[in-house]
């Protein structure tokens, strides 16, 4: 039987997503709690990875299990072994070829940032900090250039390999609640570090140190170097997965 | 020259505030970070003492200072120093008679809780689940009753010595928004424990164990048994400290 599982997790302690030799990461202690409740080793495959210190509202992972467990109850079971910075938000039976990663159609990502002339410690957790004014308004225009089927490799971290850097974006807005601020956007897939060189090049058009038009260029130019810093991963939370 | 400081902090890792022989403290950071710029001892005095785990939002304290530093430029001084999870707020002159403690006239504190089924990673660091329903109305019903000049001893940490129980509240209210229920109540001062065994006893009456109007009978008994269980640290937060 293939379960579904939504989890939410505070990324702070971890090495991300990913099961790796030396770190402790989320992967890894959900299939520690599935083993401890089935006494299955498991496989368990996420939506994709996250990075150390990335939050999340709505992974998706799936894994298949031998147990007489009902689905809708590991939920329940999982949340009583996992880490209080780790739980699931759901579970469910799965169809048999649902796959966490290859039928997620589009994902959404939040990166949160926040306007004060002070680190605010019951902010800065799950935000980061911009000590001088930005100009929301010309970053929300600037985002909207990401919208469509484009060439994102200008927002690839360099030190990755990957081949096909043509994804979709479906949606990209930046809002302002006071001195809260939110980039948001959704897309059928992400590069490496996408969303937090985007976000690094939505600050410097928020600074005036580009124009919100530039954003058509950078991209255009397929060059790392003309956009933003990638920011800190503490900012991003992978809000959601959708599926069919 | 006295020193006006408003401080905010993640009480997680923190004794408290008050300084304490085993333990780190708020008050001991900031403290320590003053000698650091300064190269003064001082004597940083609080509005109050927050226990173990609780948070600031509003914090205040007041320390003399023989320092040429101007009194508005400790805020970016002490803050380059200071841990990420404390922040002094504002720093500004206060006159030679002000106390932090003695000049102060009302405080707020906000409790925080969230309804939802399992914990959430990103919430539980400054709030309190509850795994069930709670009828807001009734809660903020119940708090109504609050309200007033009166002897409050029912709401005292039993292990507390302390004589003159009787406070004044001027505000109390019990807000939802979603999932996130928030305990708002300002006072001329608190006694030790008071607002958690206060949103202790709400959340009572908000599981229909109490009526609302079983507060004001609480309350005029002066028993700590009738009153609901301390809730835990972490949900609270001192919002505000008010002076003339």
């Amino acid at each position: 039987m293939r379960v579904f599982l939504k989890i939410e997790y505070d990324g702070t302690n971890y090495c991300g997503w990913q099961i790796q030799p030396n770190g402790n990461t989320v992967q890894d202690e959900i299939a520690k709690a599935i083993e401890r409740i089935t006494g299955e080793k498991i496989n368990l495959v996420g939506s994709g990875r996250t990075d150390a210190g990335v939050h999340a509202l709505g992974q998706v992972a799936h894994f298949d299990t031998f147990s007489s467990i009902p689905p809708e109850k590991f939920k329940q079971a999982l949340n009583t072994v996992l880490p209080a910075d780790i739980k699931i938000a759901e579970s469910k039976r799965a169809k048999e070829d649902f796959h966490a990663r290859y039928s997620a159609k589009k994902k959404t990502y939040i990166y949160k940032l926040y306007q004060c002339d002070h680190t605010r410690p019951l902010k800065d957790r799950y935000a980061v900090r911009i000590g001088y004014d930005l100009d929301v308004e010309k970053m929300d225009e600037g985002a909207k250039y990401l919208v469509g089927e484009k060439d994102f490799r200008c927002f690839l971290a360099s030190d990755s390999s990957v081949k096909d850097t043509v994804r979709t974006i479906y949606f990209a807005e930046v809002k302002k609640n006071g001195e809260d601020i939110e980039v948001k956007i959704t897309g059928n897939g992400f590069l490496y570090n996408m969303v937090r060189i985007i976000a690094g090049t939505l600050v410097k058009i928020g600074e005036g140190k580009l124009a919100p038009e530039d954003m058509k260029k950078i991209i255009a130019s397929g060059n790392r170097d003309l956009a933003g810093t990638t920011m800190p991963p503490r900012g991003l939370l992978l809000y959601d997965v959708e599926y069919d």
